[in-house]
């Protein structure tokens, strides 16, 4: 139904490690920037979440690591929204950069988030923000 | 058989986000402290590792939020070794606070390492290596 | 002679600490981003400097925290060549956000860059280099 | 009169960067580890600080970078507090390695912190705060 929604970053010094690639623990940012854009142009901003009383923290994430990033490169963050209940939604991230006349897959993964009110207790999805949501759900036939 | 290793670490304001605990990604780098002093102590600085000619980089990793850990927490970092094969290895993370007469469960998860070359090719883990992990390999009963 | 270069950055929940705004460190990234970015607009690419046998490591930095940044907040890195001499090469920095009709100053600094060849030893900047960033020498009057 | 106060600090991966040294933004994290056990073990935990009612941001800080530290290196963050005055405190910082008979320095630096209200104002250090860390002030005679 609907496209997956794309990002460009560029790979800083400061993303890197002394291996010469990016850093395991910063596609989890990475994946942060594709999820608060995706959610920004096609949803709400993610402040306006926070306004409506709730958070949204992340209890779960997955990353498979396939191929090296690089310092300087451009690469795509990929994400889409995969899964959503009433409490919690699932986002679903591909990252890859360009060569020649193909993507090169380099890491794909998830991260599941679940709303709790500001005093930390579990909570539903708002329903306006469920409906406004789940018009982008796209569901991965495989993964 | 063997008892996980563990870590104390001091949360920095650095590792702690705007939500007021500590950012999702900064738990991988807890996994790497983890994880490398596991190897020192027990087995061999990654370090030596890599004068063997291979590297290892991570290749999965997962991880399980279950409650926050907050600006100068003393958390703990506990690492056991759960799997080894000849071209893998697992390591898998329990991050606690203590509190008063018991652990509280922070984050649980898990890396997946795998040896490359130096010119990026899979490789088998060398056999002394693996030989000297494998005294400490402890499968986990449930995850 | 010539303007400021601006990059706009957007910030993220991982730029930021439990005080609620971005950490201080953090700034040092936008720098890179800033000093990456006017560089590859304006003179040649980082990557390009390196394959003509040098590094330029960061050699001093200075910064001067005026307002905090927040979440989400979209910000924005100037960035200037503020001195350059055989040896070393000096990077001036305004980040600032937009505030209905003006700028608000959030921070100031500066980083003075050294070239050096791949042995460690020092080394000048390479002649094509120096001219092609010479055009680009902003003297500051007050800082 | 007071000795500085020393931290020892394990580098990590994941804060070096491609170049296969600690990123420069990273020494600001070693910066706050160091201060921060500074004030616990001398003169309160930075927490009991916010208790009283006012925040210490950084408002200034300034690096020299004299040698890299590199992955799993041993390092030493050597704090001292080199200012203090009614309304802002200087902790200047040195970190090295130990190299055999010797330090051998790899940055040098300082951050200033002036304290606010939680409403944001400037404000003065209260005073039993100010006169505790008045015993450890230790003037540099030369930076």
């Amino acid at each position: 139904m609907s496209t997956p929604f794309t990002l460009p970053i560029r790979v800083l010094y400061g993303d890197t490690d002394a291996g010469g690639i990016v850093y395991n623990a910063n596609y989890l940012r990475y994946f942060e920037a594709g999820r608060t854009e995706f959610m920004r142009e096609r949803v709400i901003p993610y402040q306006a979440i926070e306004e409506m009383g709730i958070i949204m923290p992340v209890a779960e994430s997955w990353l498979r690591y396939k191929a090296p990033a690089f310092y300087d490169d451009l690469i795509f963050v990929e994400t889409s929204l995969s899964e959503l209940s009433t409490h919690k939604c699932k986002f679903s991230y591909r990252i890859y950069r360009r060569e020649e006349s193909r993507e090169k897959l380099l890491v794909k993964g998830y991260t599941v988030l679940a709303p709790i009110t500001k005093e930390g207790g579990l909570t539903r999805i708002p329903q306006t923000l469920f409906q406004q949501m789940g018009v982008w759900l796209q569901k991965k036939q495989n993964e």
